[in-house]
């Protein structure tokens, strides 16, 4: 179910909202923030309270072209997106390692596995060989329920997938498998506090 | 001095020669080979062999055009470089948040201090609040002399610059206050090797 604040409008720190288009000040509602949005300044918020650094990686692209007009920056004439080999969230915890893929799905009753790729599941496998943290947050936008899932629970499911079995996880198995972020008012997702009792409860 | 083997010649890794082109293949030294290349060698090198798991992140890029032609790939045909706000390179290594930055200079007497940002310099000062591991990778290129410097001693120096003082380290400051990496066959640049050195001392 979607959460609403007292007046419908959710928070949004001063300094973030000056940075947008006045057009985009006067949404009132949650509606259409992406999780991305949603970790961003979760993760601002960890940062300026000096709870965690943790920040999204850049999209990675190919460039092909690039043209260096006299005088002004140089521009990027053709370029494509490339898959990427890690995980698009990384950082530092309390001096751990912190490591974490985030999707969602419109999708109301299983999660598909096609959001992840093999590169992504290696890379979370060699993370906890090095005793990192490493975990999805996947999302559910149709409810707005937000779970966070260990890279050895989605390692498991992608298993059985790539053994002959289901192509997703059926919402009823994202629930008995990871742990629900409950959404709050500022940090949005507080995922750090559920990293919090993964590590008193295993490391 | 440039370190040179006993053909004159580079070892590359099967796997990274194929990738390149005929061309390139038949490159008998170092020369034009940047520090990024010798460090994404290096850090393949640390995962295949199960020491660390380092990558360097994506060019951060704004995206202000992209076409979607039909029945082939989304390209990119306006985007720019953007500043980036953290280092270029982190990852893990036995659990512990690393996090640098790598920059050379054709200068043979002093890095310049243009080579860094406000922002990295802000980054690396939260990563060490936050008990990771934060240093630069510094390449003299005129004799292909290797530093690593820690992200206390950058700051030292950054600050000195940012009071009025001088705008670059000498040669004589880097080699008092960081560690010099022998350049080896593979890896290439050892980098873990101080790293380890430096946790044995500080951690």
């Amino acid at each position: 179910m979607a959460f609403h604040y007292p007046n419908g409008r959710r928070f949004v720190p001063q300094a973030m909202e000056e940075k947008k288009s006045p057009l985009k000040k006067i949404s009132y509602s949650n509606r259409g923030k992406t999780l991305e949005d949603d970790l961003n300044e979760t993760n601002q918020y960890y940062l300026a309270h000096g709870i965690a650094v943790i920040h999204k990686k850049p999209t990675p692209i190919q460039i092909v072209d690039v043209h260096y007009p006299k005088r002004s920056a140089a521009v990027i004439k053709e370029a494509y997106f490339k898959q990427a080999s890690t995980t698009d969230y990384n950082g530092v915890y309390k001096g751990k390692y912190i490591d974490f893929e985030a999707k969602e799905t419109k999708n109301s009753s299983s999660f598909p596995l096609k959001n992840f790729h093999d590169h992504q599941i290696e890379h979370m496998k060699h993370i906890i060989q090095h005793d990192g943290i490493a975990f999805v947050i996947i999302r559910f936008s149709a409810m707005d329920d937000i779970y966070l899932m260990s890279s050895e629970q989605l390692s498991f499911y992608w298993k059985r997938m790539k053994e002959g079995g289901r192509k997703s996880i059926t919402l009823q198995e994202v629930e008995s498998s990871s742990r629900k972020i409950t959404l709050g008012f500022q940090p949005r997702i507080d995922y750090i506090k559920v990293v919090d009792s993964l590590i008193s409860e295993n490391f």
